[in-house]
């Protein structure tokens, strides 16, 4: 907290005012959420911390980390006016306030009310130090990333012809947790045609022989970093056009990978894989960005993207991620989370890359 | 939708802007979420919805009732702005909007920005109508309702000392489901003095002979409205004390219940409960509100607290649900959903509301 009130002061402002979510998990380990009534962080640029919540949800509070920050506790009860009490903690003045991206209108919208004054982005306060990954964070990324690494080793022997991708789903929402996960975050199993709408997630779509199935799975490990993941598998040998294509988006994610170290900018990244594929006339078929940052969140800065011109910095982690899609036919995407280091990137996922080819009778 | 925009016309606004969430799904049916990559229904307050959406979620999105609906999909890529996009489906000229109120800071703040304009929370425009239900509405949340009764029939069964509150709600897990709820919303078994924090959800903590044990469980039951109810279990026979106290909180309930009807204010309702309690010097026992809105949201409006002089109409629902807290030793609630009738009070859950003494060897 003490950082980040420092970034709050550097950047002129007065404060930050943070509602439930990966920002305020990340600041004071609250996994509380965001209901009707407002739970507030206050961080004044100067002076002490509060929080603001609502009486009923002191108990749960207590049993988090903030008893132990320092934080003063500001209960309200029903028919006090939670908003005026986070203008007071900000110091009662005029103010230039950031909130936490989180934040939902309901809560937005009649806190600049009381202020005054539209609040700003605390993203730009916040994302350097949420975007360089201490140490233990690296650990945690790092036996996220092992433990996923050991469902996508099951998961040829889930792939038979005749499962329905919900069955296949299934089987790897167990893995996923007896390989030591806390839940699931989520799972893709795009087989066929399916394989080619990069956000479908599964369905009752029967496997056969010959399909290829994108297999993208993912999700917290204690403390809560989270791991995520794709490999693509084919039923039965490839025929040789979508071995072809599959190598090129190989070497795009490899080209991508290569690429990563500090001072490097994110849309550089995306660039690498791109144009690996832009040279084998597979530009159109690489719909999305080239990753995601990650960490607490699934999705987080640094997004890997054109356009996005920050300079990669030690500790950053993300996904490279490129992929290929072919409507109404196939798709294929390989994704590995890396970190960057001063000798580039260190993958915290190892399986290898190849089309996992699974043997059909 | 027609007439969301008719509202919103009528508040003088040039129109709506909804990101997913509970009033998407009112409004089209969707489940979308809100990620990173602006999702949102622009409904002009005259003229043709659009909804913006991103590429990637585009199939995910045509597998809902939008295509059906005569919405005008506006997708986008990586690298495009969104929020012009939705400028220019209000029409591109000067604009005051109303926006979602789960519209999260990291939408919010960008479009106003591009608008030019702060919004206003749509809740005023869209509440009557979310507020007050419609025939299949009050249907669908009877059916949660008797599927919660039939859970809470079989809870006495799952209280047996030794076992933990964890214990318990895993039973109760399975039962919710296994009674025809899509999925678990929350569960609280608060026992002994776990049950004097009204938002404790379950612990390690074994239950023992003697134990009062506060039961809060709900769910979404197809196509999706919730139910929410509770009721407070005494393992073995409870001390004269505690049934007295018990009884006080059985009549204010009932007081709540018997005040409900058109015209009556939401305040009154909580005032019917509060004053029952205070005549018994119980009334800095109750520390929350009498009940809150449900329907597609567990929580929305109208909520029944102080200060809300909103008068009731006929199709609203909402819980009534007085509770008494006693630090360190028990609480007690008592909670049903009820619709607002011509008659009076509609309740959808109807298990007896005495304290249910549950047999102890």
């Amino acid at each position: 907290m003490a950082d980040a009130a420092r970034a709050a002061a550097a950047a002129g402002l007065t404060g930050l005012v943070i509602t439930p979510g990966y920002d305020l998990r990340y600041l004071v380990g609250s996994r509380a959420q965001t209901f009707e009534r407002l739970t507030a962080l206050v961080l004044p640029a100067s002076g002490d911390p509060t929080i603001v919540v609502p009486r009923l949800e002191l108990a749960s509070l207590q049993e988090s980390a903030v008893p132990e920050l320092g934080v003063t506790v500001r209960d309200w009860v029903d028919g006090e006016d939670p908003y005026s009490l986070v203008a007071q903690a900000l110091g009662g003045g005029p103010v230039s306030v950031a909130v936490t991206d989180a934040m939902p209108a309901l809560h937005l919208l009649p806190l600049a009310d009381v202020l005054g004054v539209v609040p700003v982005l605390a993203t730009e306060v916040l994302r350097t130090m949420r975007m360089v990954k201490d140490p233990a964070e690296v650990d945690a990324l790092r036996k996220a990333g092992a433990a996923i690494d050991r469902v996508h080793a099951r998961v040829p022997e889930f792939l038979v012809p005749g499962r329905t991708e919900a069955d296949v789903a299934a089987d790897i929402a167990e893995a996923i947790v007896a390989e030591g996960h806390s839940e699931v975050a989520f799972i893709i199993v795009g087989s066929g045609p399916h394989g080619a709408d990069p956000h479908h997630e599964c369905s009752d779509r029967e496997l056969r022989a010959g399909d290829i199935v994108v297999v993208d799975i993912g999700g917290p490990y204690e403390p809560g970093y989270n791991s995520d993941s794709t490999r693509t598998y084919s039923l039965g040998e490839p025929d040789p056009e979508v071995a072809r294509r599959y190598a090129v988006l190989q070497r795009a994610q490899r080209a991508a990978v290569d690429a990563v170290r500090p001072g490097v900018t994110a849309e550089q990244i995306d660039a690498a894989a791109r144009d690996v594929l832009a040279a084998e006339g597979l530009a159109e078929a690489f719909v999305h960005r080239t990753g995601h940052g990650i960490g607490l969140s699934v999705h987080e800065e640094p997004y890997i993207v054109a356009g996005n011109s920050l300079p990669l910095q030690e500790g950053m982690a993300f996904s490279v991620e490129p992929g290929v899609y072919f409507p109404g036919q196939w798709g294929a995407r390989i994704e590995d989370i890396v970190i960057v280091t001063a000798d580039g990137a260190l993958s915290v996922n190892n399986r290898p890359h190849e089309l996992v080819v699974v043997p059909v009778s």
